[in-house]
């Protein structure tokens, strides 16, 4: 069990040696100036990461077969630099199966997970038009496919960007959607719906995340939105008599929902429920982006009638947390 | 009362002379090779407008006083040329009060305006804040400011340009922030159905709608979100102890609805509910210029299941209307 | 057998019979001032298109049951109104099995289908790569698609707008290709060969040329690039042991080659081979619409030396044809 | 009064005790890896700033209740690690009132602000249109306005970044709009010189300069174009009979100065004077930019004919200065 | 002599026959229904064109060797096709030398050309820096240079659209210039002059006026930029002993005066007259442009409190003339 | 002769004293805390950079006439600084004539340099049209410029930074252009060889190279396609009878060759050759920069089959090396 995170470190006296396990983010090997090799580290867990080095690796207590991803147990000591903090390793082994759990090395959703699961088993379960139903049932039951649909992230940096951060998102836009489908006669609420579940499925091949959050070559080179429509495709293949114009209709919500071709969508939403998809998964995002900052903000200690910063993913613009700010009115 | 409408003509025999009542939307004066001055003129209806010519505009039976905005009875005949149509007037005189009803003479909404109004005034009550629903109130119970928001179109051409527009627009918007506010706790609630029932509201200064839908040279000057804010600016000046916080951020709302510098907004969204003002305005607009799309694809004698054309108010994208196109599948 | 073709129409003394096949581009009913129906048709061959109206619907001598995309008989007489040319039909039905040719109805390329269909087997051949080729031969091998890839037109207006011009861009760029390769150690000559015959390969879905050439309803809310790669991907499927990264390479060359994402691709070129692809390709049809806007140019009377028009396609820029203009230096 | 400044203490030797008064940009309280409190300060004066650290924040000689823009009597010593510089603080209070002088703690235009005013002052009596003149003698008369007017700068950092800055930039501006309106019989002088000194008064509300150059919240939230537009609103609305067209002119005038929708304005500049004062405004603002990155140069230590480096504010070009470089001519 | 011009021809009846002199704009043969070949003509004046017809080209009272460009007696009558008026030409030969002025064929400046050259020849005067002033007159003092200087339009539709519009444009802009040298010390008067007089000078070469306003081939394949720098450069290596430096500099100005690479200036302005010389050349463009639109809207019959129409080379804005509309206030 | 390389330095004991010569690439004078004055120095040779420092520039040891472009000898030791060196100068004198060579201090092609010449010479010789041919041969005759032909880099950073890198360049086009000419027949092979040849010619005078990379004032002022321009224009002024339609092509290739307006190409490509000019340059640029990302992957130990990072000359995409990731399918 792990009881040491790395945000506990930074308060840790120099030379106190401590013993934790970590997930290797990076590994690579230099050499000092008298020639000597010494490994360098990137160790992480779900609370943050830090810079590790190992100056003796060819001490028989330092494992030789270790590399990025493997979770490892390391024995060591703080040492500080202005004010970066660096782990001075002198132990370090794989861990044994068993000894520590991939969920404490990666920022998590704090929603439960099983939970949202259910959420979104029953949002499939609400759906009236029977091809739509059997092609996410198919879909969702491929064990391996809805293992990894729980635990993806949304995105390696931007929103959600946690582990089970696809599901939360999903579930979120589920009931946007619902109350969006509501609100206009012309959108069919059977089909929005198969769009939120769907759009994003590509995900689970574009990132990885065992190792940190990362694309593969295949996601950068082909990206989710192919990968997601080939997904579909391939299931609807084998489902007997698919309406041929309803898998036109789906494909073209996942190829369309980024809504700009500039954004990476070959295509325009030029159907209403493209339209409201591209509409929630964007609002739902930008939301998401906004809660982000604000908790941000409250970390890095400002004020809460204070602006944030800059938001990179908000075209630079700074933000007001509305509650906090009035509630402060005249103080 | 007027029972000939523009489209009437259309199908009517050369020749046939027929009686009815027109707004005069445009009156040129101009010269045959002769040298003779004839008049040249748009008329209009709540149903189109055709062009018209008064080829003798001394003769005693032609008003003077007329021109652009005047409500007119009109005595005149068809005549075609190739397939367009224009009226030959014969005899013209000013409407008599009473005698005619602007309500026929441009398009209007199809729903009840007082309906519409009910609507909009229950969420006016339904406001928890006091200061937002003083402000709310003292607006609206400005009686030439409400019988102008009863009556003005959201646009000259894009969407909802008819009579009553604006509040058919801000009703469905009322319906939708409602939805959306109850999906994220981070929304304040009350400051979003505010900034939904002021958004536009510069729009009463900045389109004209007597005598066909124009702006006013004030309108081109300043815009609809400096009017609005000027309007707002005004009746919050006038309503003691106004929490000089809730200005600003009532302010930054209508500043902001348009989401982009480059869209005339000279302020990003910056707090949430902005965020989503924009968002369901855009949302909305959208919505309604895909219906009507379809409706002029109908109309046009299009099949149910054939794309648009190329929507200008949409960058160009063709439309496929979802439910009529699957439910011809296999036909 | 056709002889009398829609350029030859214009020279037709007006009120002279005549009677020759057409295509039926587009057929709508309208009504005159009188309220009786008449037809509006749009008449086509590879020549050109025409206006065409038939004003007694109801003669037994005019079909009913033909439409747009049919082959037709007409006997009738040209009119003509200001410098324009109209068919005035007094006789029409749909053609017999065998009377007409599809060929004669459309724009062909000026090339032996036939010749260029070799000349594609043979850089298919030419491939060393085993598993490149029996991906490029099981794809061929389908007769039905061999047949549409021979037939389809390269775009509906833009460049190679005609029947064959899918495949005459195809073998020029399999030329183009081939010498690029071999100036280029870097890539992989059997690479960018498979993904030149393939890059397009969609567009035998995404258009139809039967009735004209138009996008299909599919192919406007999907794309060829789309299309293709969904292709490819079943034929992969069907292929055993088929290497991942390969298919992952030949896809990504389809989804990139419009070269950036605002073109409609929904990836940049990142390897080599894609790189090439996207340059060879854009080039090609650029040269190839130089030398229409030469011919167009010429066929409008223009002396050899003077700059065309502005051409739409080429961001508006005039052109100049070099060996005209400096063969008539000092002239 | 203050004799030791920021850029002095680059050249003192470590150790060395000092006092001086500094104005406090900023202030964090961090923890040593002790878990002992320190505290990390920003000190500024009219010359520049430096980082501070207070490392026993218990000490009774460091006062408890200072804070972000209060003036302070700091004394210490400098401490240098690599190139940088900080000042080791052991004893700290707020300045008494009359101790220390804002005016040393913020750059400052070089100017005599009373000479400035004198001139603005001139600027308004030179007006002939009576409306124009009382509307711009009731603002300044404001004596909050008048003070807020005469200190404020233009920019937190971009051009005319310094206390008076608004004043300087207006004052250069009013002697190019008389030359320019005499140039150009189209302009009315006296709505252009109005537009001029009303152009950028939103930015004494929009920008404080109390505590460093920054913006306020509102500024932020509404922009120095709304705020100047409400400013001159206000005052127009308390002056009786004030003409509705002018009015009009006046804030289209403040509204549409930025010349461009994404740079902000609402609106595009309608009228000769709008246009006009977009363009004194634009080009003084680059050549002020353009004079400030030659001073700037010079103190680099860059030869007269050398090019500035990429410059941010002008688009990342570079700049030559023609008679510095001219001078050089063959040396 | 030619008194009746394209204007007046409007006012004629149809069939009254008239001689004139026109310039032939262009000249087209085209063959009737029956395949008889005719004339499609456009014959201009200073007034404005009109299409002419002839057909009977074979008639002996027809020239055979007139062409565009040609100044040519017209005998023939007006016909009208709905509003539109049409030259039916009877007889047509080539105009003997003196019998017609090419300045009664194109619009002209309403300024003294003569009176506008002393303005220039002023300004060369005040030069004090001898290498400025000996590079004007060397150029200026070549008599065919000198000649187009005075002819050539500023453009061929947007702004000074006429002949001597060039010239009219640089005297404007150097009354402005001095008004800016003097305002701003970092300005060189000279260097700013001279840029002024040089920056368009290429024109004389880009556009052709002879046979109505248009570009070269020459013209259009390198631009007046580059034929102006040719022109410079030439000039400049025939003066002995010119400085290096100030050959770069004048060089820069001319290259950078458009004052961004999508408006086709190769380099930004990096200098400050450089800088200084854009923003005249566009401001006086732009003030030119908006004294047309008002001359034009007048004489369209708009009232002068009505804004224009959207102005295509100012961005679609419209425009509203201060003056006029002030003046109205009230009524 | 130089044995020691800025690479080897990384590997030095500190203290071991060394000697070997440099290019001094910048050279500043500061202050130490105490006052006293040091140097920073920027030394370079072919491998790379290194910061020194001369502690004591007193000492007569250290030359006191050296600056910016030397070539210098110096002794000293290097010293570490967290993971950076820093050379300790202890000693330093200019290089003697011949001590030491430019060709060691700067980047260089790997390719042999007569070699690429001799490539060039014979492309010149095969050229047939004999007024191009003498154009080029005059041209490349000129001893100076042919020095600065085969020394000159392509770039200052970007593509082929290298000395030889514009021959190199221009050899790879010169091949790819004759391929391409084989290909099109509407290209005109001599033309596009001559511009290939010509259309970087001017970077002779905009780039310079002694002092390591960088751009003359002239340079940054006028660019090297204007700087093109001028050199083809004075060498074709040499010669006699040069047809003047085959001058205005020539420049307007050099002119065009950049593609597009916000490329800083002031005419779009307007014939086939310059068309082609700009597709060949464009494409071998980006092939070399592909081929320099995957050496430098390599050299920083990434894996074959790993994507580069985001290369900002691309577009920020990522790059994947085909070969390598296909030869590890499996590994």
């Amino acid at each position: 069990m792990k009881d040491i995170y790395i945000t506990d470190l930074a308060g840790f006296d120099e030379e106190r040696p401590f013993n934790s396990f970590f997930l290797v983010l990076a590994k690579q090997q230099r050499t000092t100036k008298q020639g000597k090799p010494y490994l360098v580290l990137s160790l992480g867990d779900k609370t943050g990461q830090m810079e590790g080095r190992v100056w003796e690796p060819g001490d028989p207590r330092i494992a030789k077969d270790f590399g990025r991803g493997d979770l490892v147990k390391v024995r060591g000591s703080v040492s500080r630099f202005d004010d970066r903090c660096q782990v001075k390793v002198e132990q370090l082994r794989k861990a044994l199966e068993g000894e520590a759990d991939l969920k404490d090395m990666l920022p998590c959703t704090t929603r439960d997970i099983d939970e949202l699961w259910r959420q979104l088993d029953a949002a499939v379960e609400s759906i009236v038009h029977p091809d739509l139903k059997r092609l996410l049932k198919a879909l969702l039951s491929d064990a391996s496919l809805a293992k990894a649909y729980r635990e993806a992230p949304a995105a390696r940096q931007l929103h959600h960007a946690w582990l089970g951060g696809l599901l939360e998102h999903v579930v979120s836009l589920l009931g946007l959607a619902d109350r969006v489908a509501a609100h206009y006669p012309l959108l069919d609420r059977d089909l929005l719906v198969t769009g939120v579940i769907l759009h994003d499925i590509g995900k689970v091949h574009e990132l990885t995340w065992e190792t940190g959050f990362d694309y593969s070559v295949e996601g950068v080179l082909l990206g989710h939105i192919q990968m997601g429509v080939d997904l579909v495709e391939k299931t609807i293949a084998g489902l007997p008599d698919f309406p041929e114009r309803l898998r036109t209709l789906v494909l073209h919500m996942i190829l369309s929902h980024h809504g700009k071709l500039e954004f990476g969508s070959p295509k325009l939403p030029m159907i209403p429920e493209a339209l409201a998809l591209n509409f929630v998964d964007d609002f739902d995002a930008k939301m998401q982006a906004m809660t982000s900052e604000f908790e941000r903000s409250a970390r890095e200690g400002k004020a809460a009638d204070e602006l944030t910063g800059k938001v990179w993913a908000l075209d630079q613009r700074q933000l007001l947390n509305t509650k906090a700010w009035l509630s402060r009115e005249g103080k």
